[in-house]
């Protein structure tokens, strides 16, 4: 490397540190010098750390000791155990754009699961004992509305399949404001209406206080029979208690869940039991290594020209 | 109705003979005059048929004693009952832009399933004596290739979603002639070249002696081992045996089935009991009677002007 090209001392702390190497090496203009990469707190010089590529979970358990600390650039979607410590003088951004491709996935696989209900055809085809012609009910997307709490960018990268499906769209938002693509926007202290409208709901809200229980027994009765929960957002919005509930009388079809307030969800937990709640063990938008690292070296360049950083996360509101 | 409302004397033979009248009722300009409506071929008056909206399978009864026949509106995408007739001396038209809306749906559904591998996650929530947080594997639709054959107005649906999803999308016509939005199209000849480059077929091919066991042993080898046939085209088109061999030697992974050379598909079947495949009763694109009297009332007006109809089906070709 000629001695002129701009490089950016790095301290890599994932559990993703080898993939997160590999990627960076490859860059030049700005190149990175990786000072150190481990999956282990324990492992990292404090003093050496100006710059950062983590996990929240664990660049929590050293933050507040990391005196020089300038800039740590996140590796997840959520960054609530950085959220936590006392430590905020420092640049924390965010990853946007690379789950959005998974989301939209996930999202409609599930949609379709159920309106085409191919459980049921599943079930029909294995039944003994009768017409295995008989079909079962099923309906179909176009015409039925899909309400979506957060509209951010993960959330943004559902309109066009929405769209292509022949969907409604409406959304749920802190302010309410209105929103290109989306037909009508919530604010929080509409959510009953919000649910009345919509025919599967999809969780995309950050984890803040205000979210906390956002999902409770007054929105789960005014859901509609058929309608679906999908929550790929945090496990915090979600009053499991109620949920269960709702779901033993009815209130909705079925819930989806992607996250959960205890990660792993433990083996005993009633979720895992319950034949109207399907467990996906946090698999809705896992980032690709390669797509944050391209995004690291898109801000390192900005950080080493002295520019504003992008995806900068705001410690008062939460994302 | 006064006498200058230009109308059309029509025979209506269908199992949905009630929702077609129905909805043929509400229509003026050109208003529709129906002189019988049954599902009972044998209560036709064949003199009085001039203009018929029917069911192939039941059409096929009569067609050849009604000598005054003008014109039939098909209620079905395939015709194969009315080909097999001597009496071609009618304009027969066919459906066109009524199925696209439920089929988009049904092949993601499936592409979906299989992709985001959605039953081995239901395996594992019901799997007991493990870690239930371990998780299966799964894949992306994203970057992978949809291959369909048969590029018609069925197919021309999938294409706007394929997009969304960031899916390759390749045909198979029997021109291979280029297409917008497919990125390379292949003739009937080159089909093992189709299928190594594809990771998920649809077929959509119309019935034709051409399409005979178009899918064979040796299409089936040229299959990826994780790759997906999906046949919501003809029955016929798949050599069954062939296709129960290549499951059972894992050429690939799994097969969606709605259409059969025999239906309603036998109970004692063997596609019925095979763990790769699924069948879905025909249900992939159902038409709505209301859209179909829709594109009836079209072409009732070009035909009382005297225009050309929309939709005409070739006999030679067979489509």
């Amino acid at each position: 490397m000629s001695e002129n090209t701009p490089s950016l001392d790095v301290v890599i702390l994932s559990k993703e540190h080898a993939a997160y190497k590999a990627a960076l090496e490859k860059y030049g203009q700005p190149a990175f010098n990786i000072i150190q990469a481990t999956d282990d707190p324990s492992a990292i010089d404090q003093k050496q750390v100006r710059v950062m590529l983590a996990d929240p979970g664990l660049a929590a358990d050293i933050v507040n000791d990391c005196d020089r600390l300038q800039w740590i650039q996140s590796g997840w979607a959520g960054n609530t155990p950085l959220i936590k410590q006392q430590k905020r003088d420092y640049v924390l951004t965010g990853v946007k754009g690379v789950f959005g491709r998974q989301m939209r996935e996930y999202v409609f696989a599930y949609l379709l699961y159920f309106s085409r209900n191919i459980h049921a055809f599943y079930e029909a085809q294995k039944n003994e004992g009768f017409n295995k012609w008989n079909k079962p009910d099923y309906q179909y997307l176009a015409g039925k509305t899909l309400g979506i709490c957060g509209a951010g960018s993960i959330a943004s990268s559902l309109l066009p399949v929405a769209d292509t499906f022949g969907m409604r769209v409406i959304g749920l938002t802190r302010s309410g404001d209105a929103k290109p693509h989306y037909d009508k926007m919530y604010t929080p202290s509409q959510k009953i209406d919000f649910a009345q409208n919509s025919d599967f709901i999809v969780n995309l809200l950050p984890d803040t206080p205000d979210t906390l229980n956002f999902f409770d027994a007054s929105l789960f009765r005014a859901m509609g029979k058929g309608s679906v929960l999908i929550n790929a957002g945090r496990g915090s919005a979600i009053d499991e208690q109620a949920l269960i509930e709702a779901l033993n009388h009815e209130h909705l079809r079925a819930a989806v869940l992607d996250v959960f307030r205890q990660e792993p969800l433990p083996d005993h937990h009633p979720f895992w039991h319950h034949e109207k709640i399907i467990v996906t063990q946090h698999t809705a938008a896992e980032s690709d290594p390669k797509d944050i690292a391209a995004l690291f070296h898109d801000n390192a360049r900005r950080f080493l020209d002295g520019e504003a950083l992008e995806h900068v996360f705001d410690f008062d509101k939460g994302y």
